[in-house]
C-alpha cells in the first residue's frame, strides 16, 4: 500500500516539495495530499509590486502553477481547506473546508509543513480600515488595485522602508501617486548599514519619494466613511488616500507551536540539514515558516524569501520521496531596486558582525558599473566587511545603477567558500568595457579591505 | 643610494607595476625608469572597438594615465624609447631613442618585463596593404578611423570571430557598414564550445552580420591604387572597402628569448607565483607577455587581457617595492557582447577538459535574465561542465541578453573555490523579479549538472 505524504500550505515551499516528491516516486508508491487555505498555489508574492505598478499586466502571470496543473501531476490538492490541528503522536492532521466549515482528519506517513509567514500588523487604531493594505498575497494585491482605481494621482503613504516598502514606493510613484514612506529606522533599507541606507535615501529624494525616518506609526486616521485618511506618528500626520503596510513578516507557526514542535528565537521551526523538524524523523518544514542557519555568523535567522522557499521545497521533496539533499544554510543575500537604483547585500552588516562576536574592518569605495569611458557608465558604491586579522570576507553591500545588484553574487559565493578579501583581489572576474572597469568594483573594495585589515594590525 | 627599478613597456602591466612600487617606496629609496616605444601609456586597448563605433567619442578617453601624470609620480618615463637588448648577467638594458636613433645602457637592480603581445599577422599577399587594419594599439585605432572616414556605408570584412572580431563587427555595423566576418572555426567565438557558438552565429545573422565559418584567408586582393579591395579565401572572394584583422595575439617575448629567459609552450615568459621570472630573483614579468596558470586544468595558458595585466602590475609593484603579493592563477573568465547579445565563459570548454585528461558531463539549460513575467525578460542559455564522479564544476558558458555576461562571475568564484555543482544548487544568490527568476539560471544549470553527474554513475 502506498505511503501518504501530507503537505500543509500550497505555495512555493509546499508545492515544490510535492512536485519534487512526485518526481522521485510515482502515485502507486506515494500518495500526496496538499492543503491550501487560500485561492492560489505556487505564486510569486515578490512580483506583487510589479503587478501593482502595472509592469506586470495580469495577476495570473504571477502564478507559476495552478491547482489544476498540480492535480495533473497526481497531487491531491485541497484548495480553500485549512489545516487547523496537527496530531503528531497520532500522525494525522485535522482540516476545515472553508466553503462549508466541515472538518475531517487525514492520516500521514510523512508530513511537510509549509505554512509560510504572516505580515506583522501592529494593533493600532484604524489599521484594519478600508484603504489600508498589506501586499503579502494575491488577494491583498487585488484589494490594493481596487483601492487605487478610485484614488489615482492621490497621496500614498507606505509604512516601512524595507524591500517591500521601497518596491511599493516605486510602484505607487509609477501609478502617479505622491508617495511618502514612513519608517522607524535611521535610514531606509535597514538591511543595509545606515551609511549605505543614506545613499538609498538620497536617491529616493531625487525620485520625488519623501522618506520620513525615525517615525513610529501610532495609528491611522479615518474619515467619516471609515476609510483611511492619514497615517499618524507621534510627531505628525501624513495625509493618505491609500496606505500600504510593508512592515515585514513573521513565521506562521501557530499550528506547529500548538503541536509542541520546536521553534527558535525568531518563532520559526527548527530543522536539521535535511530540513526535518528537529526530533521528528517524518516531519519536514521549509519556506517562510522555518529558521535557517546563517553560514557567516553561525546564528539562526528568519528570512522570508521565495528563492529559499523553492530550494527548501525541492530538498524536502527529494528527501521525503526517498532521495537525498541538504540545505547548508544561507549567507543573507538580498537584492532590490527603487526605480533605477539597485540595492544589494550579502553576509553581515556591522551590527550583525558585532552581535556575532566578530571584530571587523570596513572598506567603502566608489566605482562605476562599466569602464568609466563607456557610454552610460554610472556610479556604484561597494562596502565590504572583513574579519580582523584573518581577513575573511564577512559581508558586502552595494548601491548603484544597472549591474550593481547582481554583482553581490560574487560576494555570496566568496562568503560560501570562506574566502579572504586578499584572495578576492585576484578573482578572475569577467572584464570588458561595457560590463566593468578593468578592476571590477568588488575587486576595488577587496583591495581596500586588504589595506584596512593590514592597517588594523594583529 | 637608491635602488633602480627598470620597467620595459609602458602599458597596463608595466605602469601599474611602476605606480604600485612607487606607493610602496619613495623616490629616495627606489628610482623607477620606464621605457615605452609607443606614443601612449596606460591605455585601454579593450576600448578600441567602442571608440571605432563612436560610442566613445575621443581617443584620450581610453587613456587611464598620461606620461605626464606618471612623471608627476616620480617615475622617469622615457617615451618613444625602445629597449632592444637585455643584458641579464650585466643587469642592464640597452635602449634606443626612436626619435634620433641614439642608444644607451641603463643598469637595474630590479627589472620588470611588460612587453605585451603582438598581433598575429600571417604572411599573406596584400596583408600590409592600405585598408587592412589591426586594432591592438591606439595608433591602429586612429588609422582605422581615418580609413573609415572615406568609406562610410561601404563593405567591411572582419577576419577572425573571437572577442575582437565580434566587437569590431558590432562597431562597423554601427558605423553603417555591411559587415562580413570570415573565420576559420566551425562557429564564431571559438572560446565557446560550438553548440554555444552556434547561438552567437544565429544572433549575428539576426543583426544582419554575415558570418562565414571554416574559411582560411589566403590573401587580400588590392586595387590599382594598392588599396585592399577584397578578402580572399580558398573558395571565395569577399569584397571589402575596409578589412579588420582580429586574429588574436601572441606574447611579445623577442627580447626575453634573446636573453635566454624561460619561455613556455605558448611563447610566454614563465614566472613563479610572485611573478618573478623563473630562476631570476630580480626580474619580474606580467601582462600579455607571460603565461599564467589555469587553476582548473593545471596547465599554463596565454591570455591577453587588460584585467590580468593590471593585477599583474599591481602584484609586481608590491613585490619589487619590498611588499608581498601573489597571483594564484586564472580560471579563464571572459565576457563580451555583439550589440545586445552578451557572451561569457569561464573554466574549461569540452576540448579543454579532454586535453586536461578530465572526464566530464555537460548540462545546458534555457532560462531568462529576470522573472519570466517581468517586462523585458529575455532568454539566456547556460552550459555547465562538471567532473565525472566528483561533480566538481569545470566550466560555464553563457549566451543571452542583458544580465547574461556578468552572471559568469558566480561560476568564476565557484571554480576558484573548487565547488561542486551540487553545492552550487543551494548558493544564496540575489533574487528579485527584475534581476532573476526564483531559480537563477546558473542554479538551474547546476541542478541539471547534478542530475547528469548522477546519471553517469560511478
Amino acid at each position: 500500500m502506498a505511503e501518504r505524504m501530507v503537505v500543509v500550505g500550497g505555495d512555493a515551499a509546499g508545492m515544490a516539495a510535492a512536485s519534487q516528491a512526485r518526481r522521485e516516486r510515482g502515485p502507486r508508491e506515494l500518495e500526496i495530499v496538499a492543503f491550501e487555505r487560500g485561492h492560489f498555489t505556487s505564486y510569486s508574492a515578490c512580483g506583487i509590486p510589479y503587478w501593482v505598478s502595472g509592469d506586470v499586466a495580469e495577476r495570473d502571470a504571477l502564478i507559476a502553477r495552478t491547482p489544476q496543473e498540480h492535480r495533473e501531476r497526481a497531487i491531491d490538492l485541497r484548495m480553500r481547506t485549512e489545516v487547523v490541528e496537527l496530531d503528531v503522536p497520532g500522525r494525522r492532521v485535522r482540516s476545515r473546508d472553508l466553503s462549508d466549515g466541515s472538518e475531517s482528519w487525514t492520516g500521514y506517513d510523512k508530513l511537510v509543513l509549509a505554512t509560510g509567514a504572516r505580515p506583522v500588523r501592529p494593533a493600532l487604531p484604524g489599521i484594519d480600515a478600508p484603504g489600508v493594505h498589506g501586499v503579502q498575497t494575491l488577494d491583498d494585491g487585488q484589494d490594493l488595485l481596487e483601492s487605487l482605481a478610485g484614488t489615482e494621482g492621490g497621496r500614498a503613504v507606505v509604512v516601512g522602508a524595507g524591500y517591500i516598502g521601497v518596491e511599493m514606493a516605486e510602484a505607487l510613484l509609477k501609478r502617479g501617486y505622491e508617495v511618502t514612506v514612513v519608517h522607524r529606522g535611521e535610514q531606509p533599507m535597514s538591511t543595509l548599514d545606515p551609511d549605505m541606507g543614506r545613499l538609498v535615501h538620497e536617491a529616493m529624494d531625487g525620485m520625488g519619494i519623501t522618506t520620513v525616518g525615525g517615525a513610529a506609526v501610532t495609528g491611522i486616521r479615518t474619515g467619516a466613511d471609515g476609510r483611511a485618511r492619514a497615517v499618524l506618528t507621534e510627531d505628525a500626520e501624513y495625509p493618505a488616500d491609500v496606505v500600504v503596510l510593508g512592515i515585514g513578516v513573521e513565521p506562521e507557526t501557530t499550528l506547529a507551536a500548538a503541536a509542541g514542535l520546536p521553534l527558535g528565537a525568531h518563532g520559526g521551526l527548527l530543522t536539521d540539514l535535511a530540513l526535518r523538524v528537529r526530533g521528528h524523523a517524518d516531519i519536514w518544514a521549509g519556506g517562510d515558516c522555518v529558521e535557517v542557519l546563517d553560514l557567516v555568523s553561525g546564528a539562526q535567522r528568519h528570512i522570508a524569501l521565495g528563492t529559499h522557499a523553492n530550494k527548501h521545497g525541492q530538498i524536502i521533496g527529494a528527501n521525503a520521496g526517498g532521495g537525498y539533499a541538504t540545505f547548508p544554510g544561507v549567507v543573507g543575500t538580498a537584492v532590490s531596486k527603487v526605480c533605477e537604483l539597485e540595492i544589494a547585500r550579502t553576509g553581515l552588516r556591522e551590527r550583525d558582525a558585532r552581535r556575532a562576536g566578530l571584530r571587523y574592518v570596513t572598506a567603502t569605495i566608489e566605482s562605476t558599473n562599466s569602464a568609466g569611458y563607456y557610454p552610460g557608465a554610472a556610479p556604484m558604491t561597494v562596502k565590504m566587511l572583513a574579519e580582523h586579522r584573518t581577513g575573511r570576507l564577512l559581508g558586502v553591500q552595494i548601491v548603484g545603477r544597472e549591474g550593481a545588484a547582481k554583482r553581490v553574487d560574487i560576494a555570496a559565493v566568496a562568503l560560501t567558500a570562506g574566502m579572504t578579501v586578499e584572495r578576492m583581489t585576484t578573482l578572475d572576474l569577467g572584464y570588458a568595457p561595457p560590463f566593468s572597469p578593468v578592476w571590477d568594483p568588488v575587486l576595488v573594495a577587496a583591495r581596500k579591505a586588504v589595506t584596512a585589515v593590514r592597517a588594523a594590525g594583529v
